[in-house]
């Protein structure tokens, strides 16, 4: 198939960071500052877009210089997530906390990130509700959760209609539930709250997790309101947000990914969101990076009209030898 | 809590049925007239509602004679589900088979079912797209399938705006992936077709299939356009249809689900939708039954208000204190 | 790596049957006698070995017909399974069930089994204790049903000695728990058991239906007692027995499960146990063959000293670049 | 039934502690030292163990301190758990390291574990294999990391062969895979290993991420060696290890679970291993202790040879009754 020659790669800041877990708090490697972080981006070939963590990596307090590192490394930032889960004021929740402090701290990192974006010409803020939603039954009032959910949104996309807000749906983790959990409750919410520059960032573990099919929410995001602003991909054993090296364990899948992203007409940016805690973080990004780029390779070689036929009669084993004869060596 | 005193309990014909598998195609048990199965209902006391298979209990050539048997009975009517999923010619697919004459089987299986529910007084038909699905990456076109769905929905809830037509989402099963796979997937699709007589069903066993929180669904799905029209109820091991009884595992989250569904007002039926192949079924379903009546009268001795506090301030150590106190022995 | 030049592939001979659902009682097909089953297998290229049926396929009164027919197709048994859990009787199990007479039958069914391999020259007897567990808690004495399970084994190992009588354990389905869930719990048995002929079946799909990693499983089995016998080999979404098409999307786990049935020298059947209701049943066998050598072919290309060295640092990032290179067009 | 009077109820020591995770790297709460945790046991009824943790809690150096600390506040040591996990350097493994320096790191502190359980009066020494294991395919040699772990656990059980060495297996956290992960593949190690001193722990938590049914394998490990040395006892999700309230989610398994552990005579404590990030964890154990104390009053009302007699039928809708009339108010 044709597809767009100008893919842009990018990855969160993070990749380059210290990786730590609730066993070994410290980190598996030291925490590394921006400037060495988005200094490593330049030594992988084709990783240009960097996914900036609000509040740690840029606030409106240091944007500016952040905005002048991005250009000494000729880098491009592809999104900013606020921090509205890192801090322990956040243990039930941000936007839907039960506390009104905490609700307004959540506003104001929200703001901050929204701010910070204009700045350094960011076009994406990321809202992952992290901390959004509860442990056990009969903990929390769903419905007052969800009109929260919403009032913020529409707030958080009135605040600057150039930017655009984007949700990154999780079904769990940090929380055991989380409200944004999947694809479609996260467009039904963002549908309630009607406002042209919300959007969805599809993290393809976390879609995994929720025990979606990945190309088939690529689809249904097109089809119902063409509302995919990013992505993230990395790949897990669908149990659990693993954040492990692209088309590692599900390869056919991560391939019919790529197809679906090129399909809808996806042109934004393909975020690693991976883990290094036990690999030498440069040669492991690199090695990703390979990896997508050699999808896409097959992606090419792919052909789509043949492909379309076969979706025309649903013919598995079709598809099976296309696959079969096409990705692998 | 005050609970509404009413309430209808039903089950789906099928539990005094043959119960087959994979394995014992014959069934675990023989296979019984419709008569036969509903005079078992009226060995169980409080048990009035009938959830009927479309084509083989009732379809428009017998639907007279069923009406008769249901007075005969005293038996009411809860859903009839149109038959689209148990033929062999369905094996890619009924709505969304690839074969035009398989899609006109299917919409006059649907007519035939609305049809055959005026006849008996029923209300709602029940459209469970058990085959609309795939196995394989690249096997179908999503969007496709997503429109057909849309476009073959306005159709049945245009042919008889009297008639509820709501949607048994299932995640998987007998296809390894099924379209219709949660509550927020079918309120998507259905906020496009956009009829007020579509509706949505949730199996409790389903939502847990799909990742579910039940609960949190029933909230959902009253706050974002009210359209929950009917529940299942039953337990699983979470990881498939087990079609278990009531309460028998997940004990919490049962009494929480009848909460919600209080709660919101929901008034429909409560269907069992139970698998008695290794169980004598009248006495597995009085069993049943009585696990429901009782879980309700421990929702009468939750305190609502007490648990609206616990909710504004999502007080886990609490509910589960007041859980382990009005719920055990 | 240097792989065995000979291997032997095989397939149930269910799969040119009619594949029938709880659904679609009838099968998606229509049944098939063997011997159109066992000429069907003649017309895929390098099929030769056929997983039969204990009872339907193949029994005492048949066997002899049954060697002419696997003489006259040029074919080799790979195995028989005895049938114990395709009749309504072995609902509460077999070899556990509480009912003595059942027991009784599940003992004749087993011989019966083991008397037929003798006169087709089958080298192994199938145990799958399918209905062997249960469905509730407080069901059932698990240490009766172990114990059992034990006795049993040992007087099918003594029956004859020529024979293997090996386990092809599954955690669920269609009980909701099976107790030969495990490699390592049917290992654990068999050790009891202690008898040289007792061994186990490692089906890929059912082992990642219990969680387990395949590759890490044939290790383990090899190093504690040399025990694995047969192998099943199909694909699945991992939450349930699917039977899907091999590498059809654990692509590259399957690769590594091959790596590791060379590397430990296991020298059986590569028997195909996938489901064909979907598909035309010659073609999909070919394409599914056709994988299995291919994924063979990547296996050559393997540098296993290479690999070797990689193990001995735990380097993920050169795994994942050798994977790329070798596997990868 | 009649039950034990004299339950000795445990937790670990860091209930009290701070709770990070990967995103509260500081923890939701500051971390506090061990006299003020040990003093918050004492504000607990009937919570007389505490499970420490090697290294940071107790070592061979403040040992001596740390057991006037257990006489002043009355309590006991339930089980040490050798710091096998929780430093940087244990990335790829303790024991299973590819560095032969770690893995001697691995014994040192296994070692100072034993000897520190000897000065303390502790009786058990627990070895989670928490970073043994591996993340992606074609990582590592499974056959070398199990034949590791059986030498290690010789050298470890003769080292005092006084103190029961005890393996809390776990399928998979923080390693994608640990190779300890089941009941039955730990057994089966220790078998190998054949020390009499060397045993089996059973965390619930961890049991039901590996797929077990708790019940099922605390009557395995009774059968096959009676091995099971010590349990954990929390709740969760089935996905991961949530250290959830006792009973919050599986109220009625939980129930089998206590009545299996009574039934095969297990006389260790019950001991808590749950999470307070979100709570008070004062009055959170306080609850839990509460809830394991009536769940046990349960039991004692459950008539034991009538329980006995539905086991020798199988009688589901029996056990489906007793457990509703028995365990719900």
């Amino acid at each position: 198939m044709k597809i767009s020659k100008d893919v842009k790669i990018g990855a969160t800041s993070s990749i380059f960071g210290g990786h730590p877990d609730r066993y070994v708090t410290g980190g598996y490697k030291d925490a590394k500052p921006l400037e060495y972080r988005l200094e490593m981006f330049t030594k992988v070939q084709d990783l240009k877009g960097v996914d900036l963590g609000g509040g740690y990596d840029v606030n409106i307090n240091n944007a500016a210089e952040v905005k002048v590192l991005f250009k000494k490394f000729g880098l491009t930032p592809a999104a900013i997530t606020a921090d509205i889960y890192g801090d322990r004021m956040f243990f039930l929740g941000s936007v839907c906390s039960p506390d009104g402090e905490v609700r307004k701290v959540a506003w104001e990192r929200v703001k901050d990130a929204i701010d910070s974006a204009v700045v350094i010409d960011c076009k994406l803020v990321n809202l992952w509700f992290g901390q959004d939603g509860y442990d056990y039954p009969f903990q929390v009032d769903y419905l007052d959760s969800f009109k929260r959910l919403v009032e913020f949104l529409k707030s958080a996309a009135d605040y600057n209609p150039e930017i655009d807000i984007a949700i990154e749906y999780k079904a769990l983790e940090p929380r055991k539930r989380l409200f944004m959990s999947t694809a479609a409750v996260a467009l039904t919410i963002i549908k309630e709250a009607d406002r042209p520059n919300l959007g969805i960032i599809l993290d393809n573990g976390h879609a995994w997790n929720a025990g979606e099919n990945i190309s088939e929410m690529v689809a249904f995001l097109k089809l119902f309101g063409d509302r995919l602003k990013y992505i993230h991909i990395n790949d897990n054993y669908k149990l659990w947000d693993d954040d492990m090296a692209v088309g590692s364990i599900h390869l056919v899948e991560t391939l019919e990914f790529l197809f679906w992203l090129e399909r809808t007409g996806y042109d934004g940016f393909y975020t690693l969101d991976i883990d290094a805690s036990r690999e030498d973080a440069l040669s492991f990004t690199r090695e990703n990076v390979a990896m997508l780029k050699k999808l896409r390779g097959v992606l090419e070689r792919l052909n789509e009209s043949e492909l379309e036929s076969i979706f025309k009669r649903n013919d598995s084993v079709e598809s099976l030898r296309i696959i079969r004869e096409t990705l692998i060596k």
